[in-house]
């Protein structure tokens, strides 16, 4: 029933789903539960209460929804919108492109800024139309945090400079899928109206939760969208959490356990220390690649992303390439380019529940796939710069000293 | 972090979420892999042929979305039917209420046939509708198949055979959250358009993934159908289904190795053995809530439901109460009364990975929690009834004989 | 892989090994780790301190052995007895048998005190050879606290008064293997030199940790004990107790964890409410048996065991028959009558972690099974007179008021 | 209840207990069974029978006992030998000492002859006492194939030959604790009379199990061997095995299943194919040693260990000061120095279910500590020779191509 097993672990480097720490595995072994039962709502009262701890929020409205990413992005899309409203978008990237792809056909007039991949989104298009909407036109910001497929991280502190700059009263909708748990994220501070996340990134659990967090605005906006909208009501759950049952319907009851043991763990290490590990890692994979000689696809260093790099291949290698070598010989999942960047980059996902070791064991992996499919690296060549940062960097692990 | 333990099992009698067994737990406790490497749409394809044995049906197109009961609801609606579409939805309970609510918001036509609570879908009113339709306005036929609230469960080809008497095109989307698995469910020669169910309920996995199949009729459907959807549209699976990745956005892996095992344990004591089963845990349910001197919701042995049973209790009686008291001192969980029966019926579930023994159990606490509530039970009377059924009925287990 | 599976829960009611708790099973699902980590001896530390409360030991020294019953058995006797040396062992069942068996085989002079299968140990006799035993040729008495195979439990305490009265300095051996976390069980008030159980009875957890107490007094002994002896010697052990490494060879470490999560439950619930769950559940189990008009193996009421009952057939029932029908018939699992009993008694095990719904259902399949065999039980006459006793007697679940 | 936790994996490199794989673990998350059941035994009849396959014996009859490698020396010796047998045993590192150590406290003659640590037995001199032996009083050779402390292996075939030479009687046993599935072994083609490891060595579960396997002449031997056993008695076994029931006492449910999913993967790999795993992933360890400029312990290329790789520091390092800090910063756990080579060596564990990646980030993490503790070393100089050899010679996975 193991689909093609391989001896040892696997090294699971995709930017999602990523690896799921043991004790979070283990708080997931169980069987169901009635979740009608005083049991399950005095639990998720108190994980609605910590999960607002990832966002930065103490203002906001968190929503823990039976779906995915996809879902959470039409969760705060449709509870904020009516059809027909303009809503400015950023296509940088495939994940930027989903997301405008469902705006569009959720019937929102979207008005696109593209940028070149590997280029975070152009905010001085953002101001200019800003500046020229004093009709207050444009009813949402939606910005991605973290581009994964190219490895862009964009600057939300400054949307929110300019929004307040020109006064401007639109939402802003963040995806914060391959960010939040991982990246500097502060909902609150940032003016950030909708923010989401999916269960399977940083937080480092199975796919199948996706945490929305909605500002007051947002809420506000809410009761009069008039986006067509059911299964992703925000309605019904409020009306649930007035009740105290807090449940509209059926959640899973090992995802609640598990999401109880992940943010457990997340508290433990500290929310900023995850966030120092998780730039620790990230520039550690720079390192290596600019040791082998290759290009990061993200072409500013303000946009580089601290959970996923995008690796440029030279043009006589087919990344694709790079991405089965990985899996067939060395039990190494790597991430594949997509769509414009498909067959030019190849992505090592750095987030999660993950150490400096795991990621030099990647890193020696992708160099002896680099010689497979003949690209002249030098061997060892992008785990000694990686080491060289590590060895001055890595903190003692304060409960063993 | 389990909240609020208790010496021994928890007796899971809700219905739904139910017991997972044991082997499907295991099947279930591993990490995250990537989804876009081979194994996993090698796996996908096998589980998409093989769920098609729980519809019966060999025509269907099944979809496995990462969502509730509820949200395969709006999977079945939004790809099938437009807004302003007139539906015949049957009002017959809590479940059908909250379908009929989803249908009124999504903003269907929706002509309610109502019945009173305990009694199943008015055939009648539906014969009489379709005979005045020959314009052809009613779109779909919506039915709850089982009607979880008052353990009532519809007559499927009954409606099949009307809508071919009177030649009617409709469309006929059908809820199997608590039937299939569990009741005989044949969508194929039922000529069923859609039928949905949920992974927590007969299944015996965890809350998670809706499972929707789709006629032929029914995707030819979705190609018009003009309600908004994304996350629910069945265009990106089929998009991914012909491309041969098969998900439009990450799927839990988890599920998918549980769905596996729970498959592989339906198939190896045999559908039929298993609708038998739940067959001869019924009948003996409702031989002990007789010998208890109770009655059954079900107002007619026709409607009589094969996995859930909602107990009517006497009026001095809070029904609330029992739910309450079985939590709390005898580890049981039980199912409330719910909207126009609350206080009045509790519902024991029995459906899911369960047997005999399990269900004498809780049969045995059910007569000390009505003893405790002030009903004058005769202790051991509705166990004595169940076990001289069962005694004459229990099958050997195959293969240990 | 799953060898005989059969649908729903097996209902476990052997005598050991027991019910595992799922937050046990839990705690139990990891990787290896270094035992010879900081980790592993802190742990191990606080697990030394507190499993001598299950022994209601504070001058105790205990050994987590990785061995079976058996084992701890080996360990108690060769770590405090010489070659030759007399011990008093009482012979009433097969578990004490075997022990005698061991210390004739280990080259002790076995003073075999003989009762009948069905009573307890012959403290008379006992008293007359302490009373003659002036010469203290008498090292050790060893005694099965209680006795598996015919549900007999011994008076510890009369025999430390014995002891006392005559002055006797032989040490007291006692096998608590199905009482231990069970029965009331005082090893320092009742001077017991050596005390031990096995992992996989009262304790819930899987076979393979012996944990054997020894008192000062027992320590001091096995400085001179002669008897040839590696791995069960306590001497290692000690020796790295005081380097604070605690380990001689390698321990389970998932039995570690295990034994960790067991240790909570236990004092979450309160060992003397386990202990009086267990006399609950042993009380109800043998009013049902009256019920059904058959009678207990143990032939007095001072001797009844609460961890298990057996159950003596009439002469034309073979008892194996029903013991075979419950595990082909109700995926139950009953206790075979041993050596002198075997064909005449069946034994329900009622230890560990277990609760009164379990144990209903067990009855209820017992009372199915005698029908099938052809003794004329009245269904749900056993289950009746538990009830009515369990519904006067259950505590409620405090932590759920 | 997670001691000292820390982000990502831990990355465990002592010479065992080793990683266990997740498959493994799954199939062990089960709950307690009757053994006595049909079940357990025709289990363990297929178990008995493929485990056999580990030793590369058709004609040895396998113990599967509840023990740890300690206890499996023991379960070799004291059926094979009696008190004041002359044994010949090689003191060669610490765990030939321990098991020297077992045979003088078990009372047997052991005639020890000691080689510098670092070197392999002396086979010469073991030539001379053969020839010198007319008389035989040379009861048994007694062989640790692998030394764990120092990296040595030794030659078995080679002793078997000496034997032939010499056509001397003496029982060949041999501890294959750190060899078996993992180092080529062939019990039946190399005349070893008793063979045996332990669980959580390569085969890679739990401790728990002690695996041991009697040749005929070892089964004779054991009917008139006067060493007191009981717990380790085969004749137990032996019985039981005839009854076809198979355990004298209690097994761990949890091992068994555990078993069966360990040896599936091994079969699965092909046993020829996991050893030459092995020889690659320790020869990959001796070129980073060497790149390093570091001397393995082991004196002689033909001693040389495919499981575990003895890392010799400059005298002005405290080897335990490397394990201390890979543990305490790198999450990464080395074996320690022991005894004689205490503070002298650290120790790479590459045994059981492992794959080169893993491997990699060790050395890397290896790499790292070195530098920190004043070793100048040349960052990535050990994981480049490392890869260089891996990219030439890792074979790609079979069923992923």
């Amino acid at each position: 029933m193991d689909y093609v097993n391989a001896p040892g672990r696997n090294h699971l480097f995709v930017p999602g789903p990523v690896n799921i720490p043991e004790s979070v595995l283990r708080a997931m072994s169980r069987n169901n539960e009635d979740y009608r039962s005083p049991a399950i709502p005095a639990m998720t009262k108190t994980l609605l209460e910590d999960v607002k701890k990832i966002f930065k929020s103490t203002s906001g409205t968190p929503f823990l929804i039976p779906t995915t990413g996809t879902g959470a992005w039409e969760s705060a899309l449709t509870n904020t919108l009516s059809p027909g409203d303009r809503t400015i978008s950023f296509l940088i990237g495939q994940f930027s492109l989903l997301w405008i792809d469902q705006q569009q056909r959720l019937g929102f007039n979207v008005d696109v800024v593209e940028s070149e991949w590997g280029r975070g989104a152009d905010l001085e298009v953002l101001a200019s139309k800003l500046a020229e909407d004093t009709a207050h036109t444009i009813k949402a910001v939606c910005m991605v945090h973290n581009e994964t497929a190219t490895g862009v991280t964009n600057n939300l502190a400054a949307v929110r400079k300019l929004l307040d700059h020109y006064n401007h009263p639109a939402l802003f909708l963040v995806d914060g899928v391959s960010s939040i748990c991982a990246l500097d994220f502060r909902m609150d501070e940032w003016g950030i109206d909708v923010a989401l996340t999916g269960s399977q990134k940083a937080l480092s659990l199975p796919t199948g939760m996706g945490i929305v967090c909605a500002s007051p605005k947002a809420l506000e906006a809410s009761k009069t969208a008039k986006s067509v909208r059911v299964f992703f009501d925000w309605k019904d759950y409020l009306k649930f959490y007035k009740m105290g049952t807090y449940w509209p319907y059926t959640p899973s009851i090992q995802l609640l356990y598990g999401l109880r043991a992940a943010l457990d763990l997340l508290f433990e290490e500290g929310l900023d220390n995850v966030i120092a590990r998780h730039s620790r890692l990230a520039k550690a994979t720079r390192l290596a690649v600019e040791a082998w000689g290759l290009k990061n696809c993200t072409q500013k260093e303000e946009w580089l992303s601290d959970t996923v790099t995008a690796v440029v291949v030279p043009p006589y290698i087919d990344s694709a390439e790079i991405v089965r070598r990985g899996w067939q010989r060395y039990n190494l999942s790597l991430g594949l380019g997509l769509n414009k960047v498909a067959g030019k980059v190849f992505r090592i996902g750095h987030l999660g529940n993950l150490n400096e070791l795991q990621l030099l064991g990647c890193l020696a992996g992708v160099e002896m796939i680099l010689k497979d499919v003949g690209y002249p690296v030098k061997l060892g060549s992008g785990v000694a710069a990686a080491c060289a940062f590590f060895q001055n960097t890595i903190p003692m692990i304060e409960s063993r000293i």
